[in-house]
């Protein structure tokens, strides 16, 4: 159907997701604060009112790209039943891998609260901490590993920041050392 | 020597410190951005120009609740030295630990992000997961046990997005099932 040729490329649906696409690429690269509707219509060469078609406000254009990963992860929960745990966590981790994008958007929106590059430090500080739990030459395996480990502990003071740090510190410390494989 | 003494304690230290004690509590409970200075000098009862002779804006203040934590961090990558690794697992989670609400503080954040919740919801999915990994009856060593290992999982997702995910999956669910103590 001519309709559903390829060089129908100006459609509303389009336009749409081409909207969303530039966004998530800048929102990713400088941060949703630091990024304006009229950059975003710029750098798709249309008109802010255009934009404005798709999308309310920033806010409504941020939601729409958080979205999918939200209902992603609802379904999951809501459907999914226990069972073979590393089946889980396999499935688990492809789920979050399919929105790593988004993911990365969040934890560089950290990066503009009070402009302090937290989201920058935080990676260069975890790439120094694995350098000095193995050394210079870590293998990406074992660098992967320490990322669950240094990750996971930190996790753990914010999900149990209520608890009284001995109930929560020895077990957080061993399954990060298991995580990494230590003997 | 009586300026010293505990009865003195309306210093401009002392107001500083009650301004950032007041301050973190608000930013905790309903996030930065939810929060304004007026709110601030009104929970303190003072005015505020007083708010404003401390810090000259919510950024400022943001910027020195978090700098401690920063502060930290850069002199515990900087200083220490490589040496045995549950170690330094367990000196760096005290670290962390000490940070604990400003931590809970930056994921709050997240929350205001196109006031999704996610923040909430994702402390909601992720108990959601650990019932699936390991059934109702969990005990708290459990529970902090897969919360390294799902943690880590979704830094990896982040740390590792440019990378092909044959890559990273398997050794990122190895890790996990070793944190989660899985035979």
């Amino acid at each position: 159907m001519p309709s559903h040729t390829p060089s129908r490329r100006t459609g509303p649906g389009d336009t749409k997701r081409r909207i969303q696409a530039v966004a998530r690429e800048l929102f990713v690269q400088q941060g949703v604060r630091d990024t304006s509707l009229r950059q975003i219509s710029e750098r798709l060469g249309i008109t802010k009112p255009a934009l404005y078609y798709h999308f309310a406000s920033r806010e409504d254009l941020v939601k729409s790209i958080i979205q999918p990963l939200v209902d992603d992860m609802e379904r999951f929960v809501a459907e999914r039943e226990a069972g073979d745990p590393r089946r889980l966590l396999t499935d688990y981790f492809d789920l979050i891998w399919r929105h790593r994008d988004v993911l990365v958007m969040i934890v560089r929106e950290l990066s503009a609260l009070a402009h302090l590059d937290l989201g920058e430090r935080m990676f260069a500080w975890r790439r120094r901490l694995i350098v000095l739990l193995l050394g210079p030459d870590v293998t990406q395996a074992q660098h992967i590993r320490a990322t669950v480990a240094l990750g996971g502990m930190s996790d753990c003071a914010v999900e149990y920041a209520h608890l009284p740090l001995d109930e929560v510190k020895p077990v957080a410390v061993e399954a990060a050392a298991d995580a990494l494989g230590l003997p």
